[in-house]
């Protein structure tokens, strides 16, 4: 088994054993993470690795630059803004990049499908850090090493995912992820925030909290933006609050070992409780680590895949 | 005798015996600097230094940068103008930083005391690079080392700040620290300019310049903001011109070998004149590398005391 | 031969043989990175290059980060925007940055020679990228470096320059070089766009893009800033395209062999259609690892003439 992409773009088109294969590979960054107080080793010496995020987070981009240094690799960054602005494509922007030598473009981009078109113009491999409301692989893979931690497999778990589904690229990458790995999910959301044909891909659409969580080996909530009110895709955060908040009752009717996720940043009090994030059966702000670990392998599959850097296509002569 | 905490917060609370010991360790942190134009040593190497500022100016920033470069960390930067607005609490971001494997956490925070709060919730040692009014304790370590460079002791000197010392957290720490170390400490500015019970801590409060200066070993000229006008705190930048400035003719009341101090950034020509920036006694923008020195020294009494990344710790099982 | 000055601040007041030389290191730069994917050499080990730029585009400084981590140097980044607004000189702040122990300082500022005026004050080299609309001289020197890889020689070319000369330091800085290097230059441009006194660098002036290209070796198209209409230096970006676009009709006057050449970013279809920049003739785009090794040689040349930091001078005593 060997991850042979030139790119790492979702999770739709893995294989499950291509998914499996990037879970084992974390686990072994993740010991190597642990085992090893001062985390520096070899594996990028002398790669290069381009950061180029469109959008203001950067939660995330300090998490693949960190784990790009853990690995040794030189970091250069693009706030791409103003570049973005400047009358310029994505692709005049990722094939200056990719020219002036960067390995990896790490690239987070407003538009869907955005990191699948750079990737065919660049010889660095590209690693989608989330395009539009398509997906966020990395990411996804950080909640199923997760949850493989914990639960020790995938095959017949129960999990549940309660939100902005339709908004949520992380939620789009786990549906399809879970179910390759032959997880049974359940969504529930205000029927506006569920996106169009979803139940293709095999979850089950609920519609009230209570209904959906019974027996639930992981519940995942996710972020619901204030924002979407004014869009009328919810008539209110107060009532959205007492129908979909994740709190202590609602909680209840999961197994007694179920595991609470959140990608963050959170809002507390109105997705879920204070008290259900600090609680016994919360992994909130205690999964940040393995990002680091799925990100190192990411970048580690990729190297060995050989789409990193070769200079030598890349010059006039 | 060590430096046994985990975080460096303040000179508030730390024994004129501790304080002494992190200056000595920062003029050997100088001789290496001094005595090896390639800086970089293996004291940090394999660490990760993050970088939390919330406020604008990143002078300190790019100096904290340097240091934990020189000491082969690696440095992760957070912006965190925008993610302090994304409805996450600093705790929330603070222990994201914590989780993902930063060793040492350096902040600049607008609240008073936000760092020692961010400290009771993460393993990283937490670096208080200002925190509102409060303290700035590097910054006033470079002072302190500065001065006895030049003066070759503490005890019995007489020091003279002049100007805004209400909002400037250096000052508040220089007054803790140079009244530990046996320092006769003046103070002159315009009455609303001073903090209410200063006395306590055993300074001297003068009314005009010429009275407080009058033997002094070293004056410490403070930043004058222009929009301390606005808030009715002065009647004019005029008047504070022509009671408080630096000049040749106030200087002239101190000692031969005075030296005077200045913390930048300077406005030439309101706090001080630009004779006497650029005059014999003028320390100014001749103590920078002290800053690297001193940061330096606290990474490694840090590192040393144990306080850094212990992962294991962090990890959910 | 060797490159003996402490900085690299402009073209004009170097000499042909100086230029020679810079562009032959570079050539050997570019035969490492070309042969060493995972480039990183030591040049630079244990150096700190300081970035500080004030204007918005970053391409260029990201080419200057990566060309400093492959020779291994440290790197530090002033967010100069801010710290120029705060009454601050831009002497204090570079003194600052020089103090704090940069060997290098990259400097981009809006005004015309003030990296000749930092370079006065400060014991670091200093790297001019660019001084209002005086000189860009690395840029130009990319520019040279890949004329010579595919003409073998700059005596006897004829080099055509079309467009905004005027607020163009790249085409100044191209202008210097080309001349002492024995090239025949012609500049076509609107009148408002060409600056005055043009004529005693020895260029050629021509009104009409055909006549000016006639049997051309290399065509080198500038950026058209749509501003420029505004300020009333041209009637209106229509009719700046249809009199001096490159498109493939014009381009037919040149010679055969000719290459086309356009410092970016781009405006597609404004002074250059997107048909020559995809076309055969256009070196746009592949010629971005120059900019590496360029930057590469300009570090490597000033570290070996001395110019870096000698830390001791800089201490008080």
């Amino acid at each position: 088994m060997a991850y042979n992409k030139k790119d790492f773009l979702d999770l739709k088109t893995l294989t499950a054993d291509e998914i499996q294969y990037i879970i084992d590979s974390a686990q072994k960054m993740k010991y190597i993470l642990l085992s090893n107080k001062s985390c520096l080793t070899p594996h990028l010496r002398g790669k290069t690795v381009a950061t180029l995020f469109s959008e203001g987070s950067s939660r995330s981009k300090l998490s693949y630059e960190l784990a790009a240094q853990n690995l040794s690799a030189k970091v250069i960054s693009l706030e791409t803004n103003q570049q973005f602005m400047k009358g310029e494509s994505l692709k005049d922007v990722g094939k200056y990049i990719d020219q002036i030598g960067a390995d990896f473009i790490v690239m987070r981009h407003p538009i869907a499908g955005s990191s699948h078109y750079l990737a065919k113009y660049v010889n660095a491999s590209i690693i989608n850090a989330g395009d539009g409301q398509n997906e966020n692989p990395s990411q996804s893979l950080i909640d199923l090493l997760t949850i493989l931690e914990i639960k020790q497999k995938f095959e017949g778990l129960k999990v549940v995912m309660i939100g902005d589904i339709m908004h949520n690229r992380v939620a789009r990458s786990n549906i399809w992820a879970l179910k390759k790995l032959g997880v049974n999910v359940n969504i529930v959301a205000p029927p506006t925030l569920i996106p169009r044909g979803i139940e293709s891909t095999g979850v089950n659409i609920y519609t009230t909290v209570a209904d959906a969580v019974i027996d639930a080996d992981v519940i995942m909530t996710l972020r619901m933006q204030e924002n979407r009110q004014k869009g009328y895709l919810i008539p209110s955060i107060n009532e959205y609050k007492k129908l979909y908040k994740l709190d202590e009752q609602r909680l209840g009717y999961a197994k007694d070992d179920v595991i609470v996720m959140h990608p963050g940043p959170i809002n507390r009090g109105i997705e879920i409780s204070s008290e259900v994030i600090d609680g016994k059966s919360s992994l909130v702000d205690k999964q940040q680590v393995n990002g680091v670990a799925v990100r190192m392998a990411i970048f580690h599959l990729l190297n060995r895949s050989g789409g990193g850097l070769n200079i030598e296509r890349k010059t006039f002569n």
